[in-house]
């Protein structure tokens, strides 16, 4: 079964509003195991929406139209809708009485042009959730289906969740389970990657199921995805597992997460496992480190804390590091071992560079610090990019050292 | 003039990727005055990328690829171009030396997969900045053309602006000049900026020229966007200028920055225009705001450092404010003037709540506290959303306070 989105709104062609929902959608989609091969974005253009529509619905099964409404004159999707059944906008009183509450529930009174919202194509069926002012449609043509929900992402989801994603598994009449996981990566470059694993996915590509496919994430690494069918959930996870042990043997330790796990994650769990405590000063990253740390790490437990001290002063006077020695190899280790002192943590990590006090425009070398006990070690690294690129990878290149080291201990 | 995007990648569909390129390079062709009515996603697959691209070439005079340059199996969109072309792929000895050079000047070897990326289409012309491995693509189709970039957000930013822009402008051979201005504004509710500015817009759209638009963007609130055509720069220029008076006389105070500038640059700019100094201690925010402000302030001249205390120990050790008041208006007061006291700044600010303690799935007030010499004042809010959401709108609401009484002083 194929499904398309068509995501409708000139803000989006212009790049005003980035859209999500197309990315959401496909995820929701893949899940059920429904194929979305094309997804198109079109402006708030009659002739244009309804050309783009009937294109997807000639090569899909079914259409997701996502946009368009809302109550004011640029909200055409109903139009549009209603030409490709060709039949007549019809007045649905429920709807509008739905509409009118939610605004005497909010103590305003109804302006008259939300009333075009409960306008709706002969022979579409309203969908029954309705979060805001505008009513979802599921409008059959022929033996296909056409969708259309509201562009508010918190709106469509509801929307997606009660209605469009059991209505696509039914018509599908699936028996196929599609489950996929994400194992993500840290240190090797993509080529690299490519060729550790081009055999393995050529091997797969022949059978078949399950695959492996792989995708950089800047800052974050790359991402290795592997997916899998069954006739039951059981039956793919079974797949997936077990490819996964073989992708693991391959790629080692620069496997950091799965899923919806971080890097930081990673971190806060080795740290609870292994029953230690961490804390950082932050020169060059400024604050990224402890935003992404204390995310992950809501109640302090083994995260103590965090100093970006950004004046000269500030470094002497409440880490006791001279000036001079910022942006070197020699700072890095005493900016390590004074965040470890002041926080009385198992563990003190540091960044600091030469673009800290070269100037933002110079790139130079990196330096991370991480001290435990025994002392402190620093790893030098040249990082590419402007100076927030270098800032963020130096975030991730620190967390990623110290996950190493940790899990060695492990 | 016409240009489509067709963005590449079976992980944009898949929804592993969310497709921010399409955006801002619709965003780049409304800035020279080119439309771009369709932006199509499509997966690795060799006979649909043709077709998009077939179809696109169609419908617009220009088309730019975005994405499948890379060195791996999925990475096919040199070779679907050459078949659009009728050509053969042919090895271009002086970008394998580039790709060559980058892998040395990193330490590394290049792998043999890299050399794929030097095969490009008979006839056509690499773009001459080349940041990555990748090489850019400009493709003469009949009278119309045809770009390729990597998905690399970096990279093809690079080479839009360097190649891709000024090509496309000397083909549209504008007379025209388009210039838009970006106004971002906190503390209305869309509903009611879109009444404040109403009758503005329809007064506007009769004239047609400048136009006004507004757009949410979440935790960094509401933009509104003017855009002026004129046959000189100058024109344009005094058109925008007109209109931004305009409509700062209906915002007034809500409007922080303006086009590239930032909540945090806008406050940096302040503090050194007052000649005073900030530190922060950040409960809730646990580093967004320090993260935000350092990029700002690389060299920390007036924005001297912050304190993340994730333990109740280190809050007490460090700052002398017990945990018993974490989390509540007394807390947020001590807190700030803990941290203009520990600093020894003008002002201290601090971000703490009742999620600090009670819970990350409990929402509850959120309190932000700002210090000077005079003592601290602090603000309750309730923040929608959930976790990460509440810290980021933490720091916006209080960097917006702070804003505000900043700018009653100047």
């Amino acid at each position: 079964m194929r499904c398309e989105v068509v995501a409708i709104g000139t803000e989006l062609l212009l790049g005003q509003i980035i859209d999500t929902n197309s990315s959401w959608i496909g995820e929701q989609l893949t899940q059920i195991g429904v194929d979305s091969l094309y997804q198109t974005k079109v402006g708030d253009n009659h002739s244009r929406i309804i050309a783009t529509i009937k294109t997807a619905l000639e090569r899909s099964d079914a259409v997701i139209c996502c946009g368009g409404l809302g109550p004011t004159q640029d909200d055409i999707t109903r139009e549009a809708i209603a030409e490709i059944m060709d039949v007549e906008l019809i007045f649905d009183s429920s709807i509008a009485e739905t509409i009118k509450k939610m605004f005497v529930s909010r103590g305003r009174s109804m302006p008259d042009n939300n009333l075009k919202q409960a306008e709706i194509p002969e022979g579409a069926s309203p969908i029954p959730k309705q979060p805001g002012t505008a009513p979802g449609l599921i409008c059959p043509i022929g033996q296909k289906v056409l969708y259309a929900v509201p562009g508010v992402p918190y709106e469509m989801h509801q929307m997606m969740k009660t209605a469009i994603l059991p209505d696509l598994i039914a018509r599908a009449g699936h028996k196929s389970i599609i489950k996929s996981r994400v194992l993500k990566t840290w240190g090797y470059s993509e080529s690299r990657l490519a060729e550790i694993l081009e055999n393995r996915i050529s091997e797969l590509d022949e059978a078949g199921n399950p695959t492996i496919a792989f995708l950089a994430s800047g800052i974050e690494g790359l991402k290795v995805r592997i997916t899998a069918k069954g006739n039951t959930q059981a039956e793919a996870e079974e797949l997936i597992e077990k490819e996964e042990e073989n992708v693991r043997q391959l790629l080692g330790s620069s496997i950091f997460a799965t899923d919806n796990e971080t890097m930081e994650s990673t971190i806060i769990n080795l740290l609870k496992k292994s029953g230690l405590t961490l804390s950082l000063v932050e020169v060059t990253s400024g604050g990224i480190a402890s935003a992404r740390l204390s995310a992950a790490d809501p109640f302090g437990e083994v995260f103590f804390g965090s100093i970006v001290p950004r004046s000269s002063g500030t470094r002497k006077q409440l880490l006791n590091v001279p000036q001079d020695i910022i942006g070197t190899s020699e700072g890095a280790k005493q900016l390590a071992i004074a965040a470890r002192a002041l926080f009385k943590t198992d563990i003190g990590l540091s960044t600091t560079g030469e673009h800290d006090v070269l100037g933002v425009t110079k790139r130079g070398q990196t330096y991370l610090g991480i001290a435990n006990q025994n002392g402190a070690q620093v790893e030098q690294v040249k990082l590419p990019g402007d100076y927030e690129r270098v800032r963020q990878f130096s975030v991730i290149s620190l967390l990623n050292s110290l996950r190493l080291s940790l899990s060695k201990k492990n």
